[in-house]
Protein backbone atom coordinates (compact mmCIF):
# COMPACT_ATOMS: atom_id res chain seq x y z
CA UNK A 1 0.00 0.00 0.00
CA UNK A 2 1.32 3.31 -1.04
CA UNK A 3 -0.29 6.82 -0.56
CA UNK A 4 0.54 8.91 -3.61
CA UNK A 5 2.30 7.29 -7.24
CA UNK A 6 3.82 9.38 -9.77
CA UNK A 7 3.94 7.94 -13.05
CA UNK A 8 6.10 9.44 -15.77
CA UNK A 9 5.26 8.91 -18.73
CA UNK A 10 1.44 7.89 -18.61
CA UNK A 11 0.63 5.10 -21.40
CA UNK A 12 0.27 1.44 -22.03
CA UNK A 13 2.87 0.01 -19.02
CA UNK A 14 2.29 2.58 -16.70
CA UNK A 15 -1.08 3.15 -16.91
CA UNK A 16 -2.10 -0.68 -16.39
CA UNK A 17 0.53 -0.77 -13.29
CA UNK A 18 -1.79 2.42 -11.96
CA UNK A 19 -4.96 0.65 -12.62
CA UNK A 20 -4.07 -2.34 -10.91
CA UNK A 21 -2.89 -0.87 -8.38
CA UNK A 22 -6.24 1.77 -7.63
CA UNK A 23 -8.38 -2.00 -8.41
CA UNK A 24 -6.67 -3.22 -5.75
CA UNK A 25 -7.08 -0.14 -3.73
CA UNK A 26 -2.91 -0.18 -3.52
CA UNK A 27 -2.87 3.57 -3.83
CA UNK A 28 -4.73 6.34 -2.92
CA UNK A 29 -3.25 9.04 -5.51
CA UNK A 30 -2.01 8.86 -8.96
CA UNK A 31 -0.52 11.54 -10.37
CA UNK A 32 0.46 11.20 -13.81
CA UNK A 33 3.27 13.49 -15.91
CA UNK A 34 3.24 13.08 -19.46
CA UNK A 35 4.45 15.66 -22.08
CA UNK A 36 1.68 14.71 -24.14
CA UNK A 37 -1.22 17.01 -23.41
CA UNK A 38 -4.09 14.69 -25.28
CA UNK A 39 -2.63 11.51 -23.32
CA UNK A 40 -3.16 12.82 -19.71
CA UNK A 41 -6.29 14.36 -21.12
CA UNK A 42 -7.31 10.82 -21.81
CA UNK A 43 -5.92 9.05 -18.61
CA UNK A 44 -8.04 11.67 -16.28
CA UNK A 45 -11.41 10.43 -18.00
CA UNK A 46 -10.33 7.38 -18.22
CA UNK A 47 -9.36 7.26 -14.51
CA UNK A 48 -5.87 5.96 -15.07
CA UNK A 49 -4.47 8.75 -13.10
CA UNK A 50 -6.14 11.55 -10.41
CA UNK A 51 -3.74 14.70 -10.95
CA UNK A 52 -1.90 15.41 -14.42
CA UNK A 53 1.13 17.70 -14.92
CA UNK A 54 3.20 18.38 -17.92
CA UNK A 55 6.45 18.88 -16.08
CA UNK A 56 8.39 17.17 -12.99
CA UNK A 57 7.95 19.75 -10.36
CA UNK A 58 7.40 20.43 -6.64
CA UNK A 59 3.77 19.55 -7.08
CA UNK A 60 4.02 16.51 -9.53
CA UNK A 61 6.79 14.58 -7.70
CA UNK A 62 7.55 16.30 -4.15
CA UNK A 63 5.02 13.91 -2.06
CA UNK A 64 4.96 10.69 -3.80
CA UNK A 65 6.23 7.10 -2.36
CA UNK A 66 6.99 5.60 -5.76
CA UNK A 67 7.75 7.40 -8.84
CA UNK A 68 7.79 5.40 -11.47
CA UNK A 69 9.54 5.95 -14.82
CA UNK A 70 7.71 4.65 -17.80
CA UNK A 71 8.70 6.44 -20.86
CA UNK A 72 11.27 5.41 -23.74
CA UNK A 73 14.42 4.50 -22.51
CA UNK A 74 16.83 7.09 -23.65
CA UNK A 75 14.76 9.72 -22.07
CA UNK A 76 15.68 8.37 -18.59
CA UNK A 77 19.10 10.42 -17.81
CA UNK A 78 16.99 13.72 -18.42
CA UNK A 79 13.83 12.62 -15.99
CA UNK A 80 16.45 11.16 -13.32
CA UNK A 81 18.16 14.62 -13.86
CA UNK A 82 15.03 16.52 -13.68
CA UNK A 83 13.91 14.28 -10.85
CA UNK A 84 16.69 15.22 -8.26
CA UNK A 85 15.73 18.48 -6.99
CA UNK A 86 12.13 17.75 -5.90
CA UNK A 87 13.09 14.04 -4.55
CA UNK A 88 11.56 13.40 -0.94
CA UNK A 89 14.58 11.46 0.62
CA UNK A 90 12.67 8.09 1.17
CA UNK A 91 10.81 8.47 -2.17
CA UNK A 92 11.56 5.12 -4.02
CA UNK A 93 12.35 5.57 -7.72
CA UNK A 94 11.59 2.47 -10.31
CA UNK A 95 11.34 2.20 -14.00
CA UNK A 96 9.70 -0.03 -16.69
CA UNK A 97 12.40 -0.55 -19.81
CA UNK A 98 13.07 -3.32 -21.55
CA UNK A 99 17.18 -2.53 -21.36
CA UNK A 100 18.27 -2.51 -17.32
CA UNK A 101 21.96 -1.45 -17.71
CA UNK A 102 21.60 1.80 -19.10
CA UNK A 103 18.50 2.44 -16.47
CA UNK A 104 21.05 1.28 -14.19
CA UNK A 105 24.18 3.76 -15.20
CA UNK A 106 21.05 6.71 -15.57
CA UNK A 107 20.23 5.86 -11.71
CA UNK A 108 23.83 5.92 -10.86
CA UNK A 109 25.18 9.23 -13.06
CA UNK A 110 22.01 11.42 -12.63
CA UNK A 111 20.53 10.54 -9.05
CA UNK A 112 23.75 9.63 -7.08
CA UNK A 113 22.56 10.42 -3.39
CA UNK A 114 19.23 8.33 -4.08
CA UNK A 115 20.68 5.84 -5.82
CA UNK A 116 20.03 3.14 -2.97
CA UNK A 117 16.09 3.93 -3.60
CA UNK A 118 16.29 3.15 -7.57
CA UNK A 119 14.82 0.13 -8.20
CA UNK A 120 15.68 -1.29 -12.27
CA UNK A 121 12.46 -3.13 -12.88
CA UNK A 122 11.06 -4.79 -16.16
CA UNK A 123 7.54 -6.33 -16.41
CA UNK A 124 8.16 -8.53 -19.42
CA UNK A 125 4.37 -7.36 -20.75
CA UNK A 126 2.97 -5.27 -23.41
CA UNK A 127 1.07 -5.16 -27.24
CA UNK A 128 2.45 -3.75 -29.87
CA UNK A 129 -0.39 -0.93 -28.86
CA UNK A 130 0.37 2.55 -26.93
CA UNK A 131 -1.02 5.51 -24.52
CA UNK A 132 -3.24 5.94 -21.57
CA UNK A 133 -5.79 4.34 -23.57
CA UNK A 134 -4.44 1.32 -24.34
CA UNK A 135 -3.96 0.72 -20.64
CA UNK A 136 -5.94 -1.77 -18.93
CA UNK A 137 -6.61 -3.79 -15.81
CA UNK A 138 -5.34 -7.50 -15.55
CA UNK A 139 -2.44 -6.87 -17.84
CA UNK A 140 0.46 -7.94 -15.48
CA UNK A 141 -1.47 -11.11 -14.36
CA UNK A 142 0.82 -13.79 -14.23
CA UNK A 143 3.72 -12.24 -16.64
CA UNK A 144 6.91 -12.23 -15.36
CA UNK A 145 8.87 -8.98 -13.72
CA UNK A 146 12.61 -8.80 -13.73
CA UNK A 147 14.27 -6.60 -11.01
CA UNK A 148 17.83 -5.95 -11.43
CA UNK A 149 18.89 -5.14 -7.98
CA UNK A 150 22.34 -3.53 -7.71
CA UNK A 151 25.46 -3.08 -5.24
CA UNK A 152 23.90 0.24 -2.93
CA UNK A 153 20.77 -1.22 -3.17
CA UNK A 154 18.66 -0.87 -0.36
CA UNK A 155 16.55 -4.03 0.71
CA UNK A 156 13.07 -1.95 1.84
CA UNK A 157 12.71 -0.45 -1.59
CA UNK A 158 13.38 -3.42 -3.70
CA UNK A 159 10.77 -5.34 -1.49
CA UNK A 160 8.39 -2.68 -1.92
CA UNK A 161 8.13 -2.64 -5.53
CA UNK A 162 8.39 -6.49 -5.81
CA UNK A 163 5.40 -6.38 -3.48
CA UNK A 164 3.66 -3.93 -5.70
CA UNK A 165 4.07 -6.04 -8.65
CA UNK A 166 3.83 -9.45 -6.96
CA UNK A 167 -0.07 -7.77 -5.80
CA UNK A 168 -1.41 -6.87 -8.76
CA UNK A 169 -0.31 -10.63 -10.11
CA UNK A 170 3.07 -10.41 -11.45
CA UNK A 171 5.74 -13.26 -10.95
CA UNK A 172 8.83 -11.03 -9.92
CA UNK A 173 12.42 -12.66 -10.59
CA UNK A 174 15.92 -10.88 -9.52
CA UNK A 175 18.41 -10.93 -12.18
CA UNK A 176 22.13 -10.02 -12.91
CA UNK A 177 21.41 -6.75 -14.90
CA UNK A 178 23.89 -7.97 -17.84
CA UNK A 179 22.31 -11.72 -17.92
CA UNK A 180 19.24 -9.36 -18.30
CA UNK A 181 20.13 -7.55 -21.52
CA UNK A 182 21.90 -10.67 -23.05
CA UNK A 183 18.72 -12.26 -22.65
CA UNK A 184 16.44 -9.86 -23.65
CA UNK A 185 18.36 -8.96 -26.81
CA UNK A 186 17.72 -12.52 -27.64
CA UNK A 187 14.05 -12.92 -26.90
CA UNK A 188 12.88 -10.10 -28.11
CA UNK A 189 14.96 -7.11 -29.19
CA UNK A 190 16.22 -8.96 -32.16
CA UNK A 191 12.84 -10.36 -33.34
CA UNK A 192 11.35 -6.98 -32.81
CA UNK A 193 14.37 -5.81 -35.35
CA UNK A 194 13.29 -8.55 -38.02
CA UNK A 195 9.78 -8.22 -37.88
CA UNK A 196 10.40 -4.26 -38.67
CA UNK A 197 13.12 -5.36 -41.65
CA UNK A 198 10.43 -7.73 -42.91
CA UNK A 199 8.22 -5.46 -43.32
CA UNK A 200 10.14 -2.46 -44.45
CA UNK A 201 11.67 -5.03 -47.02
CA UNK A 202 7.57 -5.82 -48.07
CA UNK A 203 7.56 -1.76 -48.02
CA UNK A 204 10.82 -1.22 -50.38
CA UNK A 205 8.79 -3.57 -53.07
CA UNK A 206 7.35 -1.89 -55.74
CA UNK A 207 4.77 -4.33 -55.71
CA UNK A 208 4.56 -4.69 -51.61
CA UNK A 209 1.36 -3.29 -51.00
CA UNK A 210 -0.08 -4.97 -53.68
CA UNK A 211 1.04 -8.46 -52.50
CA UNK A 212 -0.17 -7.70 -48.88
CA UNK A 213 -3.71 -7.78 -50.07
CA UNK A 214 -3.01 -12.05 -50.01
CA UNK A 215 -1.03 -12.01 -46.93
CA UNK A 216 -2.94 -14.07 -44.49
CA UNK A 217 -2.72 -15.13 -40.46
CA UNK A 218 1.08 -16.29 -40.83
CA UNK A 219 2.10 -12.71 -41.94
CA UNK A 220 -0.37 -11.51 -38.56
CA UNK A 221 1.20 -12.86 -35.95
CA UNK A 222 4.86 -12.86 -38.00
CA UNK A 223 4.38 -9.43 -38.20
CA UNK A 224 2.38 -7.80 -34.96
CA UNK A 225 5.58 -6.39 -33.13
CA UNK A 226 6.52 -4.70 -36.39
CA UNK A 227 3.25 -2.19 -35.01
CA UNK A 228 5.46 -1.38 -32.09
CA UNK A 229 6.22 2.05 -30.87
CA UNK A 230 8.61 3.16 -32.92
CA UNK A 231 10.52 5.64 -30.30
CA UNK A 232 10.46 3.16 -27.79
CA UNK A 233 12.50 0.49 -30.44
CA UNK A 234 14.66 2.44 -31.79
CA UNK A 235 15.94 3.51 -27.95
CA UNK A 236 15.82 -0.18 -26.65
CA UNK A 237 17.69 -1.07 -29.75
CA UNK A 238 20.16 1.31 -29.70
CA UNK A 239 20.70 0.88 -25.60
CA UNK A 240 21.47 -3.01 -26.32
CA UNK A 241 23.45 -2.78 -29.63
CA UNK A 242 26.18 -4.32 -28.88
CA UNK A 243 24.44 -7.40 -28.06
CA UNK A 244 21.93 -6.92 -30.99
CA UNK A 245 25.15 -6.78 -33.07
CA UNK A 246 26.29 -10.21 -32.35
CA UNK A 247 23.33 -11.40 -32.38
CA UNK A 248 22.59 -9.90 -35.73
CA UNK A 249 25.94 -11.79 -36.96
CA UNK A 250 24.81 -14.78 -35.84
CA UNK A 251 21.67 -14.63 -37.22
CA UNK A 252 23.59 -13.80 -40.65
CA UNK A 253 25.27 -16.93 -40.33
CA UNK A 254 21.41 -18.79 -40.23
CA UNK A 255 20.68 -17.12 -43.25
CA UNK A 256 23.81 -17.88 -45.51
CA UNK A 257 22.96 -21.55 -44.24
CA UNK A 258 19.87 -21.81 -45.20
CA UNK A 259 21.03 -19.71 -48.65
CA UNK A 260 22.91 -22.36 -49.24
CA UNK A 261 20.93 -25.42 -48.50
CA UNK A 262 18.64 -23.89 -50.71
CA UNK A 263 21.44 -23.46 -53.63
CA UNK A 264 22.26 -27.39 -53.01
CA UNK A 265 18.69 -28.00 -53.20
CA UNK A 266 19.03 -29.52 -49.99
CA UNK A 267 16.06 -31.42 -48.73
CA UNK A 268 17.56 -33.62 -46.14
CA UNK A 269 19.41 -30.37 -44.35
CA UNK A 270 16.76 -28.26 -44.68
CA UNK A 271 14.07 -31.01 -43.64
CA UNK A 272 16.09 -31.27 -40.34
CA UNK A 273 16.56 -27.52 -39.60
CA UNK A 274 13.02 -27.14 -39.75
CA UNK A 275 12.13 -30.49 -37.75
CA UNK A 276 14.95 -28.66 -35.05
CA UNK A 277 12.92 -25.69 -35.07
CA UNK A 278 9.81 -26.73 -35.11
CA UNK A 279 10.56 -29.19 -32.04
CA UNK A 280 12.37 -25.84 -29.93
CA UNK A 281 9.14 -24.12 -30.36
CA UNK A 282 6.38 -27.10 -29.60
CA UNK A 283 8.59 -27.74 -26.45
CA UNK A 284 8.35 -23.37 -25.51
CA UNK A 285 4.77 -23.57 -26.66
CA UNK A 286 3.89 -26.32 -23.92
CA UNK A 287 5.06 -24.36 -21.18
CA UNK A 288 3.97 -21.16 -21.95
CA UNK B 1 -22.75 -30.73 -56.00
CA UNK B 2 -20.30 -34.05 -56.41
CA UNK B 3 -20.63 -37.58 -55.77
CA UNK B 4 -17.75 -39.09 -54.60
CA UNK B 5 -14.13 -36.87 -53.54
CA UNK B 6 -11.00 -38.73 -53.06
CA UNK B 7 -8.97 -36.93 -51.09
CA UNK B 8 -5.25 -38.01 -51.20
CA UNK B 9 -3.71 -36.76 -48.29
CA UNK B 10 -6.41 -36.37 -44.94
CA UNK B 11 -4.43 -33.31 -43.30
CA UNK B 12 -5.35 -29.91 -41.98
CA UNK B 13 -6.72 -28.84 -45.04
CA UNK B 14 -7.83 -31.45 -47.14
CA UNK B 15 -9.78 -32.69 -44.43
CA UNK B 16 -11.32 -29.61 -43.33
CA UNK B 17 -12.52 -29.31 -47.07
CA UNK B 18 -14.15 -32.55 -46.79
CA UNK B 19 -15.36 -31.27 -43.66
CA UNK B 20 -17.31 -28.37 -44.84
CA UNK B 21 -18.23 -30.47 -48.41
CA UNK B 22 -19.96 -32.70 -46.35
CA UNK B 23 -21.34 -30.15 -43.42
CA UNK B 24 -23.55 -28.43 -46.24
CA UNK B 25 -24.54 -31.33 -48.27
CA UNK B 26 -22.33 -31.33 -51.14
CA UNK B 27 -20.72 -34.65 -50.93
CA UNK B 28 -21.71 -37.93 -50.68
CA UNK B 29 -18.80 -39.62 -49.92
CA UNK B 30 -15.49 -38.99 -49.63
CA UNK B 31 -12.39 -41.59 -49.75
CA UNK B 32 -9.51 -40.48 -47.85
CA UNK B 33 -6.04 -42.16 -49.10
CA UNK B 34 -3.23 -41.75 -46.85
CA UNK B 35 -0.04 -43.33 -46.14
CA UNK B 36 -0.19 -42.81 -42.87
CA UNK B 37 -2.52 -45.63 -41.18
CA UNK B 38 -2.81 -44.12 -37.41
CA UNK B 39 -3.97 -40.80 -39.20
CA UNK B 40 -6.34 -42.58 -41.38
CA UNK B 41 -7.80 -43.90 -38.42
CA UNK B 42 -8.21 -41.12 -36.79
CA UNK B 43 -10.02 -39.33 -39.74
CA UNK B 44 -12.37 -42.24 -40.23
CA UNK B 45 -13.15 -41.80 -36.92
CA UNK B 46 -13.95 -38.09 -36.70
CA UNK B 47 -15.89 -38.70 -39.48
CA UNK B 48 -13.65 -36.89 -41.79
CA UNK B 49 -13.66 -39.30 -44.33
CA UNK B 50 -15.85 -42.52 -44.78
CA UNK B 51 -13.93 -44.83 -46.74
CA UNK B 52 -10.02 -45.55 -45.96
CA UNK B 53 -7.46 -46.25 -48.80
CA UNK B 54 -3.49 -46.68 -47.96
CA UNK B 55 -3.18 -46.47 -51.91
CA UNK B 56 -4.33 -45.05 -55.21
CA UNK B 57 -5.72 -47.74 -56.93
CA UNK B 58 -9.16 -48.33 -58.91
CA UNK B 59 -10.97 -48.62 -55.51
CA UNK B 60 -9.88 -45.43 -53.83
CA UNK B 61 -9.99 -43.05 -57.22
CA UNK B 62 -11.86 -44.70 -59.88
CA UNK B 63 -15.00 -43.55 -58.86
CA UNK B 64 -14.19 -39.82 -58.20
CA UNK B 65 -16.19 -36.96 -59.32
CA UNK B 66 -12.77 -34.95 -57.80
CA UNK B 67 -9.58 -36.04 -56.71
CA UNK B 68 -8.09 -33.50 -54.41
CA UNK B 69 -4.11 -33.76 -54.04
CA UNK B 70 -3.40 -31.93 -50.48
CA UNK B 71 -0.01 -33.80 -49.46
CA UNK B 72 3.65 -31.61 -49.00
CA UNK B 73 4.09 -30.50 -52.74
CA UNK B 74 7.25 -32.69 -53.82
CA UNK B 75 4.90 -35.51 -53.86
CA UNK B 76 3.12 -34.10 -56.68
CA UNK B 77 4.68 -35.42 -59.50
CA UNK B 78 4.60 -38.86 -58.21
CA UNK B 79 1.07 -38.70 -56.80
CA UNK B 80 -0.29 -37.90 -60.50
CA UNK B 81 1.70 -40.80 -62.06
CA UNK B 82 -0.22 -42.96 -59.92
CA UNK B 83 -3.69 -41.60 -61.14
CA UNK B 84 -3.26 -41.45 -64.54
CA UNK B 85 -4.45 -45.29 -64.78
CA UNK B 86 -7.01 -45.27 -62.68
CA UNK B 87 -8.69 -41.59 -63.49
CA UNK B 88 -12.80 -41.70 -65.33
CA UNK B 89 -11.98 -39.46 -68.42
CA UNK B 90 -13.79 -36.49 -66.76
CA UNK B 91 -12.24 -37.03 -63.28
CA UNK B 92 -11.13 -33.47 -62.22
CA UNK B 93 -7.75 -33.11 -60.36
CA UNK B 94 -6.78 -30.68 -57.98
CA UNK B 95 -4.42 -29.84 -55.16
CA UNK B 96 -3.93 -27.31 -52.52
CA UNK B 97 -0.35 -26.55 -52.38
CA UNK B 98 1.88 -23.30 -51.66
CA UNK B 99 3.23 -23.38 -54.80
CA UNK B 100 1.59 -23.50 -58.24
CA UNK B 101 4.54 -23.62 -61.15
CA UNK B 102 5.37 -26.67 -59.63
CA UNK B 103 1.42 -27.93 -59.52
CA UNK B 104 1.04 -27.35 -63.17
CA UNK B 105 4.38 -28.91 -64.27
CA UNK B 106 3.49 -32.20 -62.58
CA UNK B 107 -0.03 -31.54 -63.94
CA UNK B 108 1.53 -31.10 -67.55
CA UNK B 109 4.16 -34.00 -67.50
CA UNK B 110 2.23 -36.81 -65.41
CA UNK B 111 -1.17 -35.98 -66.50
CA UNK B 112 -1.09 -35.41 -70.00
CA UNK B 113 -3.64 -36.31 -71.30
CA UNK B 114 -5.85 -35.51 -68.09
CA UNK B 115 -4.38 -32.34 -68.37
CA UNK B 116 -7.31 -30.02 -69.45
CA UNK B 117 -8.89 -31.34 -66.14
CA UNK B 118 -6.27 -30.58 -63.59
CA UNK B 119 -7.16 -27.35 -61.81
CA UNK B 120 -4.26 -25.61 -59.82
CA UNK B 121 -5.35 -24.30 -56.40
CA UNK B 122 -4.07 -22.92 -53.28
CA UNK B 123 -6.59 -21.77 -50.29
CA UNK B 124 -4.87 -19.24 -47.67
CA UNK B 125 -5.64 -20.83 -44.86
CA UNK B 126 -3.89 -22.94 -42.28
CA UNK B 127 -2.35 -23.42 -39.46
CA UNK B 128 0.91 -24.66 -37.70
CA UNK B 129 -1.09 -27.85 -36.86
CA UNK B 130 -0.94 -30.68 -39.11
CA UNK B 131 -3.11 -34.56 -39.85
CA UNK B 132 -6.79 -35.08 -39.44
CA UNK B 133 -6.86 -34.28 -35.98
CA UNK B 134 -6.45 -30.81 -36.90
CA UNK B 135 -9.13 -30.95 -39.60
CA UNK B 136 -12.44 -28.76 -38.65
CA UNK B 137 -14.84 -26.76 -39.99
CA UNK B 138 -15.18 -23.70 -41.27
CA UNK B 139 -11.61 -23.19 -42.09
CA UNK B 140 -11.90 -21.44 -45.26
CA UNK B 141 -14.84 -19.02 -44.11
CA UNK B 142 -13.50 -15.88 -45.58
CA UNK B 143 -10.49 -16.87 -46.58
CA UNK B 144 -9.07 -16.31 -50.29
CA UNK B 145 -8.69 -19.09 -52.16
CA UNK B 146 -6.07 -18.63 -55.39
CA UNK B 147 -6.78 -20.74 -58.93
CA UNK B 148 -4.44 -20.80 -61.61
CA UNK B 149 -6.09 -21.70 -64.41
CA UNK B 150 -3.54 -22.93 -67.24
CA UNK B 151 -3.90 -22.74 -71.15
CA UNK B 152 -5.53 -26.11 -72.02
CA UNK B 153 -7.84 -25.28 -68.72
CA UNK B 154 -11.30 -26.91 -69.11
CA UNK B 155 -13.61 -24.04 -68.19
CA UNK B 156 -16.25 -26.63 -66.70
CA UNK B 157 -13.47 -28.16 -64.48
CA UNK B 158 -12.57 -25.08 -63.24
CA UNK B 159 -15.87 -23.79 -62.70
CA UNK B 160 -16.84 -26.44 -60.70
CA UNK B 161 -13.65 -26.21 -58.02
CA UNK B 162 -14.28 -22.25 -57.81
CA UNK B 163 -18.01 -23.01 -56.79
CA UNK B 164 -17.02 -25.58 -54.07
CA UNK B 165 -14.43 -23.33 -52.60
CA UNK B 166 -17.20 -20.95 -53.13
CA UNK B 167 -19.82 -22.47 -51.57
CA UNK B 168 -17.71 -23.34 -48.27
CA UNK B 169 -17.34 -19.91 -47.72
CA UNK B 170 -14.37 -19.14 -49.60
CA UNK B 171 -13.32 -15.91 -52.13
CA UNK B 172 -12.02 -17.23 -54.82
CA UNK B 173 -9.31 -15.50 -57.01
CA UNK B 174 -8.15 -16.46 -60.24
CA UNK B 175 -4.13 -15.41 -60.99
CA UNK B 176 -1.20 -15.93 -63.19
CA UNK B 177 1.12 -18.62 -61.65
CA UNK B 178 4.28 -17.14 -62.08
CA UNK B 179 2.93 -14.02 -60.25
CA UNK B 180 1.06 -16.59 -57.75
CA UNK B 181 4.29 -17.44 -56.85
CA UNK B 182 6.02 -14.77 -56.21
CA UNK B 183 3.31 -13.08 -53.91
CA UNK B 184 3.50 -16.28 -51.90
CA UNK B 185 7.10 -16.50 -51.80
CA UNK B 186 7.21 -12.51 -50.34
CA UNK B 187 4.11 -12.77 -48.06
CA UNK B 188 4.24 -16.60 -46.81
CA UNK B 189 7.36 -18.78 -47.89
CA UNK B 190 9.83 -16.15 -46.50
CA UNK B 191 8.56 -15.38 -43.08
CA UNK B 192 8.26 -18.96 -42.33
CA UNK B 193 12.09 -19.13 -43.37
CA UNK B 194 12.96 -16.34 -41.02
CA UNK B 195 11.06 -17.66 -38.35
CA UNK B 196 12.55 -21.13 -38.55
CA UNK B 197 15.66 -19.29 -38.80
CA UNK B 198 15.20 -17.20 -35.83
CA UNK B 199 14.60 -20.56 -33.41
CA UNK B 200 17.20 -21.90 -34.65
CA UNK B 201 19.79 -19.36 -33.38
CA UNK B 202 18.11 -19.85 -30.25
CA UNK B 203 19.08 -23.57 -30.54
CA UNK B 204 21.93 -23.12 -31.65
CA UNK B 205 22.40 -20.17 -28.93
CA UNK B 206 24.40 -22.30 -25.62
CA UNK B 207 21.93 -20.29 -23.33
CA UNK B 208 18.79 -20.85 -25.21
CA UNK B 209 16.97 -22.67 -23.86
CA UNK B 210 17.39 -21.01 -20.33
CA UNK B 211 16.70 -17.39 -22.09
CA UNK B 212 13.53 -18.97 -23.53
CA UNK B 213 12.09 -19.12 -19.97
CA UNK B 214 11.53 -15.41 -20.15
CA UNK B 215 10.16 -15.14 -23.77
CA UNK B 216 6.59 -13.59 -23.88
CA UNK B 217 3.92 -12.89 -26.02
CA UNK B 218 6.12 -11.22 -29.21
CA UNK B 219 8.37 -14.07 -29.21
CA UNK B 220 5.30 -16.61 -29.03
CA UNK B 221 3.31 -14.90 -32.22
CA UNK B 222 6.82 -14.11 -33.72
CA UNK B 223 7.65 -17.39 -33.68
CA UNK B 224 4.17 -19.95 -33.85
CA UNK B 225 4.94 -20.40 -37.96
CA UNK B 226 8.12 -22.13 -36.58
CA UNK B 227 5.93 -25.00 -35.65
CA UNK B 228 4.85 -25.57 -39.22
CA UNK B 229 5.10 -29.06 -40.73
CA UNK B 230 9.03 -29.47 -41.93
CA UNK B 231 8.28 -31.75 -45.00
CA UNK B 232 5.57 -29.25 -46.26
CA UNK B 233 8.19 -26.73 -45.83
CA UNK B 234 10.93 -27.96 -47.04
CA UNK B 235 8.83 -28.85 -50.30
CA UNK B 236 7.70 -25.79 -50.27
CA UNK B 237 10.57 -23.49 -50.04
CA UNK B 238 12.57 -25.75 -52.66
CA UNK B 239 10.06 -25.74 -55.51
CA UNK B 240 9.96 -21.87 -54.95
CA UNK B 241 13.69 -21.53 -54.78
CA UNK B 242 14.83 -18.76 -57.15
CA UNK B 243 12.29 -16.35 -55.57
CA UNK B 244 13.32 -16.87 -52.23
CA UNK B 245 16.81 -16.58 -52.62
CA UNK B 246 16.58 -13.35 -54.55
CA UNK B 247 13.86 -12.38 -51.39
CA UNK B 248 16.54 -13.49 -49.43
CA UNK B 249 19.45 -11.30 -50.87
CA UNK B 250 17.13 -8.39 -50.30
CA UNK B 251 16.73 -9.08 -46.63
CA UNK B 252 20.15 -9.45 -45.83
CA UNK B 253 20.89 -5.95 -47.70
CA UNK B 254 18.07 -4.77 -44.70
CA UNK B 255 19.74 -5.94 -42.10
CA UNK B 256 23.06 -4.51 -43.13
CA UNK B 257 21.11 -1.20 -43.52
CA UNK B 258 20.04 -1.75 -39.62
CA UNK B 259 23.73 -3.28 -38.86
CA UNK B 260 25.05 0.41 -40.29
CA UNK B 261 22.45 2.28 -38.28
CA UNK B 262 23.04 0.67 -34.91
CA UNK B 263 27.31 1.08 -35.43
CA UNK B 264 26.14 4.61 -36.02
CA UNK B 265 24.43 5.06 -33.55
CA UNK B 266 22.07 6.86 -36.14
CA UNK B 267 18.56 7.73 -33.99
CA UNK B 268 16.58 9.00 -36.89
CA UNK B 269 17.56 6.69 -39.25
CA UNK B 270 16.32 3.74 -36.97
CA UNK B 271 13.04 5.81 -35.78
CA UNK B 272 12.36 6.35 -39.68
CA UNK B 273 13.08 3.08 -40.19
CA UNK B 274 10.38 1.20 -37.70
CA UNK B 275 7.96 4.23 -38.57
CA UNK B 276 7.67 3.35 -41.88
CA UNK B 277 7.64 -0.57 -41.01
CA UNK B 278 5.01 0.31 -38.59
CA UNK B 279 3.16 2.22 -40.37
CA UNK B 280 2.86 -0.59 -43.34
CA UNK B 281 1.82 -3.13 -41.09
CA UNK B 282 -0.57 -0.58 -39.48
CA UNK B 283 -2.83 -0.06 -42.74
CA UNK B 284 -2.78 -3.57 -43.42
CA UNK B 285 -3.59 -4.33 -40.30
CA UNK B 286 -6.59 -2.15 -40.74
CA UNK B 287 -8.33 -3.99 -43.72
CA UNK B 288 -7.23 -7.46 -42.34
Amino acid sequence: MINQLTLIGVGLIGGSFALDLKQRGLVNTVVGVDVNAQNLRDALALGVIDHAHTEINAASVGAADLVLIATPVSTLPEICAALTAYLSPRTIISDVGSTKQSALNAFRTHLPQHFAYCVAAHPIAGSEKSGAVAAYTGLFKQKKVILCPHEQQDSGSLKKVETLWQAIGAEVHDMNVAEHDAIFAAVSHLPHLFAFAYVHQMLDNPKGTEYLKFAGSGFRDFTRIAGSHPQMWTDIVLENRDMLLKLLSEHLAQLAYLQTCLHNQDVEKLYQYFAEAKQLRETWGQSH
